[in-house]
């Protein structure tokens, strides 16, 4: 297809695609003559990918940019390709806690059989919301935070199970945006459900 | 206890505790001749009440009068008293979808027996986050939404269940914050999961 196809199949303007050519977000096209180039479905998926990645979950260039060259990296496996755009989303939580929220987040991590990479940000955001709850006097007990981790080992077997794109790209976009738009799913269903469980009690 | 235990009690500057009077958010003391003022621990827990709904949750103060209207209440139940400030949070998301996905919302409620105030604005919320996973072509499955729905339901009632608060003010103040500030560390968890479930299944 041509550029103004591209653009139509989309929904980007053509002087997006162009800039996105420039800074090699997008691989060129098949050159067809000196101005014009054919483009194809891998396009389309990979304009997907950069929009889920801008617009979504907001990410600087710098970032998308290393998420799609460890997709294009064949010799990283499928988990890593994923996990480099997972591990490039914004923390939720931007302190880190103390040590002894740090060692508390270590035993949860122990006792669910979850390893986490060692760059991972996920360990210090979950301190730094522990710490939160400790300094406004409600630390939460080991007993709260193991039903969490049950219900969120249920959620993400349901995630990561019932991916079925086949395209790296494809995936990463899925990953990223389900993850992120998900998340208010999550927390509205559970305040849902809150209200509910208050309501039964109350009778 | 006098102002200035008050203050060293709550950790709140004297000026705003004497806003806090003037603005009829925390009840008068007990008078003690024409300028003195005795308080107690019920003042405490309303300050830090009145702390966690500002500072945590972002309310406006008339929203804040609301809430501590109904924790005085008696003759509102717990279930309403708490539910006045859950149904004063501010709705995780601002749009509140189409048709299609409101109907989509009632199904799921209808299908786990969930229960809402005809003003909750937890049912616009929810299809209104349906709708921007439908916009960016990633609409959610029903397996997935029930998944969601199973794993709140098991959330809520362990936060429910585990209210030991026997006084309004505070099982108001631990609703509100736990509502709120567990929601991060329910998210990092979720991210945790994901990862986890990935590497699994990529090995």
């Amino acid at each position: 297809m041509w550029m103004s196809e591209l653009s139509k199949r989309s929904g980007l303007p053509v002087p997006t695609i162009k800039y996105y050519l420039r800074e090699e977000l997008l691989p060129p096209g098949e050159a067809v003559g000196a101005t014009r180039a054919n483009y194809d479905d891998s396009h389309v998926r990979r304009l997907r990918l950069v929009r889920a990645l801008t617009d979504v979950a907001g990410m600087r260039l710098d970032d998308v940019r290393g998420v799609l060259a460890a997709i294009d990296d064949t010799s990283l496996s499928w988990h890593e390709a994923i996990g480099s755009a997972h591990t490039r989303l914004a923390p939720l939580v931007a302190d880190s806690g103390s040590e002894a929220e740090q060692s508390r987040v270590q035993a949860v991590l122990d006792r669910h059989g979850w390893q986490l990479d060692e760059h991972s940000r996920h360990r210090d955001a979950l301190a730094g919301a522990l710490a939160a709850l400790t300094t406004l006097g409600h630390p939460p007990k080991d007993e709260l935070l193991d039903t969490y981790a049950e219900a969120a080992d249920l959620i993400a077997e349901h995630d990561v199970g019932s991916m079925r794109e086949t395209d790296r790209a494809a995936a990463a976009e899925h990953a990223v945006v389900s993850t992120l738009l998900l998340e208010p799913v999550l927390l509205t269903m559970r305040r849902i459900a809150q209200e509910n469980a208050s309501r039964r009690r109350s009778r």
